[in-house]
């Protein structure tokens, strides 16, 4: 029926003026790319939707977290079917320290009793949920040993506004445990945050506004997450440093140099863990003290207070503290033309449970991906420059498995890396990808080289409709409209991208498709085959469209004459980076001037409510004029350098052999804005454009350096990385016009 | 200690630059103004807080319902209390339709059972809310009878747009009853509207996300609604017209011609009737189909679905439909120098229960200023106009005391009536004022001239530096601190100025006190003395600074030499609403043009989720350009006649006699904007310029005819209208420059 409906509605559809297939790829000459087009299809009448089905099946079938059983399983499964496919494939090891839950207590003492389940019951609608042996247990990896008793203070989301909130409202957080929701900002920065303000213990809940009843029928019903489902999940600092904690900037090989546990600079102080909505109730009823705001209000039935607790809450947890080893799968498939250059392809597979959305959806579709490549050269085809598989490891920790990889082989990677392809969980619905701005047209391309399988027009149109009609005005409408190229956004971090994008400057790029696949499984016992397959990809199709979009992209990028690298995208970036943050930090000029103002004038006070009093805000230093001319003058010598570079890629009078040492000078440019030092108090990062946030955890800030020292009120540092992303920017028109003139 | 601190914070108190009250006052001479201030101080002196206590706690002792023995009962109390006080006072009484339920039955067949309870428990906290005998119960008065079963739907807050969303989800309520959230509209649009789509049954319920637990604590440990408090209240059509739907536009006298019920044009045809969160909770329950978007949801702990439900819903119906007596207590204190001209002041008595916020805590605070007033006719004191106090019978069913009182009155009213100045409920918080721009100068001395008591600073000091620390925006603050003037927004409907302002165009003002009272009492047995005196105004020392404020207008109005309207402010603020309709039409037409594109060329086809299904919205016709000239020429060219006419005013050498003659012109001056035929089919509602909205109820529509017009997509009407309103504002002109021509 559904199927029906599509083929009717592209008939019909004229919405969108996406350019028709023709035989010209960016990158290919004509008659490279009449080849490259037959190889697609082949490659796409290759793909199986009932492989992905099996995959995702046999992987998830046990729990498969960080040094099971199931993990090693795995990762042999993965090896294996690469090995038969025709890869060269091997299980590279690294030894990371992984702790697991020995004791973890929470309870309520005083007037009311309560001690908190911390379990999530099987469900006779699940069949993998009762595997309650072998499941990791509810808890936050990286919390430190601890054992506290203390009142309880409701922190909202626990970022920093809130903390100023709670100031105002004359809470303190000292010497007291929090609790805070999930949302808003990477779960890691909120016991982070916490322990910066004094507390001495964090404890997270998914409340049901956010995840849970208020979002949809909850599981089994419906797909949204139960009152007894908890979220597990990394609270390892990685806005510091991601990967093991015990080997920052070198690979944890067996013998390699570790640090003491104490001075890893990533690892919390402060016992944290995460809980159910149906334990945080009791909790939250307890707290006493002023009614908080109405947005940090979520779905339970009560009166959401700010606390502290009438009772005391006490909180005791121990962890094993081993190091593990953990097996990365990686498959190569030799280039014939150019072997020392790789395109690198990768998906995690371990899961904090049995993990079919994520992470065995995204590696289904890259398993079946790699089979489809594996068909190909069956029938003789093989590719220009070296394919590289990369299944890896220890994702959910804290990015080890590629972390470690990506340290390990960092000289070799700068070499030889010519992009790096990313994926995680998948679903139904849109195209959802972000990355290196320099590929957007020919990730545009792509985009609109595949077919959405519910409308049947292509994936690029899909999601250009969704945005559209999602716009929140007619303007906004209108300018998406205009709009003809997909817009790839900054990565920050989150998945495996984040040590080949910020810590070495591979270009990359993270996909996946989703929207129509929302539930509250995520991280819980419920992430199953049996859920994933009535509410997330029943037909598991959106695993065969992601694999036809990351493949093509593979392949494109493997065979291409000419890398379809284009600068002058970047550089559109940059230039709207930069007045991104000249508006901040005058939006923050005004905003201090006039909030100064009110608090010198008593106007807070005067204000204030008897019933609801808050204190003033505390007045803060005046932002001063910074000098953004550095800045604003290398992206404009960019717009040059890109446009020069753009003209002489055009030229088709280069030689095979130009071109081919062009080749590498692209895919090597981003590389030039990793700057000597790295940001500011997180040397790991590198890149002078892309990090993750350090109070946002997986949110990126683009221009870091500039916009976080800003929203730290660091003026000095705030102009010092505004010559450094300068001078970095500046680099990179250099670089671009000696390729230039190198090239002619 | 509050004290303590409100004076320490008086003496450092820097924030605003109001002007020190000084011996000028607008309308006097300098020698007048003295012995005003001199009155004024004894007025204020007079006034006492354990009054109003004592006021409110009789007058709420038991329920005064319209026609209820307590009602009676409080209209003899209050002409007692007014002719002790000196005044000459008398019971006006009009006869007026007002059913009271016979029936009420609402109830859920099929495999779930349930009866809903329709009944507020009563607390042992509470009193007063054990009067049961005595209490009405829980019903929307002129629901029709009625006896219906069918499917339940829930529809939001029942407004059309969102029987809009209703229709992409593919939802129709013809046949079916619907339940819509109180709040967002005044309730008697949701059954209106439900009736408009064919519904034949409507709930009303109050979700505790607006009104209940997630506002604060539920009563008695604090003020908000508890889970069985139920909202009462009219349903009658009044964007129609208000009062006695049998006698629209004439005093419901004994012996009036009366409408047959049939006729009544602002009556229901669909049974319809409030109920509590505890009531509602089972049939939201039982409702399937989609799950609602996310603004549509609520505070009960459910997955709020669209509908229909599987279960049928049964409600049952049925009143008394009896003529009853209402009591205006009229009150007059007889001018000395200008006995016919009449400065009007009043507050409605009858309540829905026992009422003691609303509307005693306003009725209290008139009664203790009309005591303040009778104190100083004792040492001598007489107004130079008649002062008129009127507490009102049958406000709540639909301002039926006040409309047949003004319908009676008219042709006199017309020609006496300087000012009407309403109040009704009151509490601690911040000055809030509405009313005739013309009036803005002279509010803001007044609301300069009262201090307030939390804080000592000016009451106009303390909402303006609410409404800046409130403010959204940098901008908006810095556009505040600049604004020297109390803005009066334009009146909607909700309380007795409604007649006066809109049917018969006398100058008006409404003002309260609140915003650190808020509470779920509204219109249930625990709007009660016990809650009043914890939560809402615990010492009544705003209501004391209500009869301070409305006093002070009552006697500079009664005593002015010139009456101090200033038309600039009506001429700046129509200005501003001229701008606001053609950027509306400008924002319509360009949505519309962008929706239609987006409608046509299928992007919300495509955009479409699967497991979210919403088909595309309907195109609308495009939006014409219309013609703005008149209306903008009409502003422009009374800005002249408002300079010019303020000109003279300020000009010394007026004689007594010419003052007297120009003071009249100005009070009728707002008669002038009064349509012949009253707004397109409702021509009850006469003024050009303000009148409740036809789909708000309570909330104000400015240019009514134009903006509706617009708003209803009748471009032929909009332009009619807005030749209409050009010709009343080009009227207006023409009248004041003759009032200035005469005057000289």
């Amino acid at each position: 029926m559904r199927k029906y409906c599509a083929l009717l509605l592209a008939a019909s559809f004229i919405a969108v003026a996406s350019i028709a297939q023709t035989s010209a790829i960016l990158g290919f000459s004509p008659a490279a790319a009449e080849a490259q087009l037959t190889a697609e299809k082949k490659f796409d009448a290759n793909l199986s939707a009932k492989n992905i089905d099996l995959f995702i099946k046999e992987l998830s079938a046990v729990p498969h977290h960080v040094g099971s059983p199931g993990d090693e399983a795995d990762a042999k499964y993965i090896l294996n079917k690469f090995k038969s496919w025709g890869y060269d494939a091997a299980i590279e090891t690294f030894y990371v320290l992984f702790p697991t839950p020995v004791t973890r207590l929470l309870e309520m003492t005083g007037t009311t009793k309560f001690t908190a389940a911390l379990k999530e019951p099987a469900l006779k609608e699940d069949a993998t949920s009762g595997q309650q042996s072998t499941q990791l247990p509810v808890y936050n990896c990286w919390s430190p040993d601890g054992d506290v008793t203390a009142e309880l203070v409701f922190v909202n989301y626990g970022v920093p506004a809130d903390y100023e909130k709670l100031a105002r409202m004359g809470i303190d957080v000292k010497g007291r445990i929090v609790i805070a929701k999930y949302g808003q900002s990477w779960r890691g920065i909120k016991p982070k945050v916490a322990q910066e303000h004094g507390a001495i213990g964090c404890i997270i809940y998914s409340d049901p506004k956010d995840d849970g009843y208020f979002q949809g029928d909850v599981y089994p019903k419906g797909p949204s997450r139960p009152a007894t489902g908890a979220q597990r999940g990394s609270v390892m600092d990685m806005p510091i440093y991601p990967g093991d904690p015990l080997t920052p900037g070198i690979g944890a090989t067996k013998d390699a140099k570790r640090l003491d546990r104490k001075e890893a600079t990533n690892l919390l102080k402060i016992p944290v863990i995460p809980i159910s909505y149906a334990d945080a109730l009791p909790l939250l009823e307890s707290l006493e003290g002023p009614v908080v705001p109405d947005p940090w209000k979520g779905a339970l039935p009560i009166t959401y207070h700010a606390g502290p607790s009438k009772n005391k809450i006490h909180l005791k947890l121990a962890f094993d503290w081993q190091v593990r080893p953990i097996n990365n799968v990686i498959a190569k498939l030799k280039g014939t033309q150019f072997p020392e250059e790789w395109v690198i392809r990768g998906n995690h597979h371990d899961a904090w449970v049995n993990g079919a959305a994520d992470p065995l959806s995204g590696q289904a579709a890259m398993l079946e991906e790699a089979r489809s490549v594996g068909e190909m050269m069956k029938t003789g085809w093989k590719p220009k420059r070296t394919i590289v598989y990369c299944a890896w490891d220890a994702e959910e920790p804290g990015l080890m498995g590629s972390t470690e990889w990506v340290e390990f082989h960092a000289d070799e990677l700068q070499q030889k890396a010519v992009l790096y392809i990313n994926s995680d969980g998948n679903g139904r619905g849109f195209l959802d990808a972000g990355g290196s701005q320099a590929l957007e047209p020919a990730f545009t391309e792509i985009a609109k080289a595949v077919t959405d399988p519910e409308t049947n027009v292509t994936v690029f149109d899909r999601k250009r409709s969704y945005d559209i009609v999602s716009a929140g005005s007619a303007k906004a409408k209108k300018e998406l409209l205009a709009a003809k190229t997909f817009t790839l956004p900054a990565l920050g971090s989150g998945s495996d991208f984040s040590p080949f994008a910020q810590h070495i400057g591979i270009p990359s790029l993270n996909l996946g498709f989703g929207g129509e696949d929302d539930g509250g499984e995520y991280h819980s016992i419920y992430d199953s085959y049996d859920l994933y397959k009535r509410f997330k990809d029943p037909t598991f199709e959106y695993g065969v469209v992601l694999a036809k979009t990351a493949g093509r992209i593979t392949l494109r990028f493997a065979d291409a004459e000419s890398l379809p690298f284009d600068f002058r995208n970047l550089q559109t970036t940059l230039s709207k980076y930069t007045s991104e943050v000249i508006a901040l930090a005058d939006e923050m000029r005004e905003n201090t001037s006039v909030e100064n103002q009110l608090i010198k004038e008593k106007y807070y006070t005067i204000a204030d409510k008897v019933n609801d009093p808050l204190l003033p805000p505390v007045a803060k230093d005046e932002v001063p004029f910074l000098n953004f001319g550095a800045l604003q003058n290398s992206v404009a010598v960019l717009e040059k350098a890109a446009e020069g570079l753009h003209a002489i890629m055009g030229n088709n009078t280069l030689t095979a052999k130009k071109k081919n040492e062009l080749n590498i000078q692209l895919y090597k440019a981003e590389q030039v804005l990793l700057t000597k030092d790295g940001l500011p108090r997180r040397g790991w990062y590198r890149h002078a454009i892309y990090a993750p946030g350090f109070f946002t955890g997986y949110g990126v800030k683009t221009l870091p350096g500039i916009r976080e020292a800003l929203e730290q009120r660091n003026w000095k540092e705030a102009q010092e990385q505004i010559e450094i992303a300068a001078a970095a920017i500046t680099n990179l028109s250099k670089y671009l016009d000696a390729a230039g003139v190198a090239a002619k």
